[in-house]
């Protein structure tokens, strides 16, 4: 699994000549660490004076974080193993027409799966960022910064995992999946940017 | 050192009720991250057919990015011992005016240790922005979208980073020290957001 491999190891691994592990893990990353810093915010805020008020709150913050982070690092895998399934189906033989035939659908099927993949990503990574938010409008003042860069964090990982949507999309051919995942996609991207400016305007810095 | 720790690891430090590693570190990895993607958008760009004419811009590419991940994985840690020192230093004995004069010094040269820090990460992610920008616009088209969250994950580790320096110079003494670093503060974080902008508008997704 990539999320045992030590930070450098990982690194290497997506830098190196091949095209997985790449900017889709890479997201399902970032929403991770953005996960952890909400999870951190939420615990500097529990049982701190002034905060008795927000203390339920920011106990469900770190239990709904913690879910959240753990699906976040499964799908660092998933969304390699994805990429990798297409590659196998591309190099299934083609010689008669029944092979074609065969080699065509577990293509589709597929990049269906490596669409859906990144797609979950950026529906975690949206959550994230409201549960961020929560720790920057209500949690300790202290951990103001993490919660923040949590937010941009998530934010970021919402937009790179649909990217990653988007291009999948292109050679699907099933005009149904694409009209419904284009409008999830549309509204994702809308959203996380819209929540992404609320949640950071009670910020002065 | 945090980059030997596996992603698992490192996150669960991150999560846990200590302040560090936090925000900082984080961003140092997200730049960190940025500069592998571009990595690897450039060395799938190098000896593919097509692309022999910035095949040599390329290479340059990658020695750049390494040197820049290089950089910003030493950061991850700089970046959390630069805030414990500052931890420590709160911590000094403050009974005599000597005590007291002696742990007000350390505190301070330790805050601008924890504003440099982060500083130097914006510097870096900066400058990956522009190499994963050059991947975007002259590297293998089918590395665009590790390229455009290549740009993104950097844009969002200068804006995190900027915030550290940001929450850090409030409460620095030193006044010619925070007129110079705000001033850089500004100029970097207007740089990131319009190069984003202009980096990914070629990209038609």
């Amino acid at each position: 699994m990539l999320s045992e491999l030590t930070i450098k190891e990982f690194l290497e691994k997506i830098a190196s000549e091949f095209p997985t592990p790449g900017g889709g893990s890479a997201a399902a990353l970032s929403a991770a660490l953005a996960a952890s810093l909400t999870e951190m915010a939420a615990n500097l805020t529990i049982g701190k004076k002034g905060y008795d008020d927000v203390e339920g709150e920011m106990k469900v913050v770190t239990q709904d974080a913690l879910r959240l982070k753990s699906d976040l690092v499964a799908a660092i895998d998933k969304d390699s193993n994805a990429y990798n399934d297409v590659m196998t189906a591309i190099n299934l033989p083609g010689n008669s027409e029944a092979e074609k035939h065969h080699r065509e659908e577990k293509i589709q099927s597929g990049l269906k799966q490596a669409t859906l993949a990144p797609m979950a990503v950026a529906e975690d990574a949206i959550q994230v960022m409201e549960l961020a938010g929560k720790t920057v409008t209500k949690g300790n003042k202290n951990t103001i910064t993490d919660g923040a860069v949590g937010v941009m964090m998530a934010k970021t990982a919402v937009l790179s995992a649909l990217y990653n949507v988007k291009i999948n999309l292109r050679t699907i051919k099933d005009k149904a999946f694409i009209d419904e995942i284009s409008k999830q996609v549309k509204e994702l991207e809308q959203n996380a940017l819209q929540r992404e400016k609320e949640l950071l305007s009670n910020i002065d810095l």
